[in-house]
């Protein structure tokens, strides 16, 4: 199973792609789609949507995965990245891949343990579980990966609970 | 010039289609793309990507107008319909057809004359304008006739600004 975490942003989406096979969890790519801020919107979201379909293109990911987003005060950022948010789902939905959204906490725990752990710490513990040379960076990337960790550890227990 | 209002939800999404040609509207067609609240975002998202394709090879638009959207409190909201309008934006984009944003503001003031005015005064004025036989309904599709009428209003001074 290829599950391909997702952090979206307006000017940055973040992702992060793992691999589990016989309960092995590999590290496959993470990194960022960046749109030109200069770019009216209309054209941020093709640009967002084309590199989105390179990656689908490129990894057949069977699920993806995101983290459902709270905006305490911000409307106007819920707005924009309701935007990015509407056209990952599209391409999802355009390739039948299934979605699922968790819960920040409920990445934290799956990652650290702990459902009120710092960003250090899930990128600590992200580079020790994935074994990675390097913390992954930036930290969109590292939050899509930390996603993706959470549904590679919640999706055996998922599928005996018959949730997916 | 054929010119698509567009009035983004979740749920239900306004549309009105104004012709402009020898500084005369005429009224096209108005309604609501609808999508189904059981089924899941992505597939809603689908949904409402799907209809509109249908909407913009049945009427090939030159010009996509929205209203600039305000959300005083609800962050959800803000991010549900930033979902459509991002959805919106792409399919746009994707053919090439240039977005104008009007405010809440200069819709009304374009329609009404008055930058405050009711739902009910511009529902009454556009079927004056548009001389049609019955107030359009629902809203969202009255709403999506006054961004389309606002920007028929608009667009010749905008040219002589060259700002379009």
């Amino acid at each position: 199973m290829v599950i391909l975490g997702i952090d979206p942003g307006t000017a940055i989406t973040g992702y992060g792609l793992l691999e589990v096979k016989d309960h092995k969890i590999t590290h496959l790519a993470h990194g960022v789609l960046l749109t030109d801020k200069n770019l009216p919107t209309p054209n941020r979201m093709l640009s967002l949507y084309t590199q989105l379909n390179d990656l689908l293109s490129q990894w057949h990911p069977d699920v993806l995965v995101t983290e459902k987003l709270f905006f305490a005060n911000n409307v106007n950022t819920a707005l924009a990245v309701g935007g990015s948010i509407g056209v990952v789902l599209l391409a999802a939905a355009q390739r039948a891949i299934p979605w699922i959204e968790y819960r920040p906490a409920e990445v934290k725990m799956a990652v650290v343990g702990y459902g009120r752990a710092e960003k250090k710490q899930i990128q600590y513990m992200i580079t020790k579980l994935l074994a990675l040379p390097n913390p992954p960076t930036p930290d969109d990337a590292a939050d899509a990966l930390a996603i993706a960790l959470c549904h590679a550890h919640s999706a055996p227990l998922r599928k005996v609970q018959n949730l997916s």
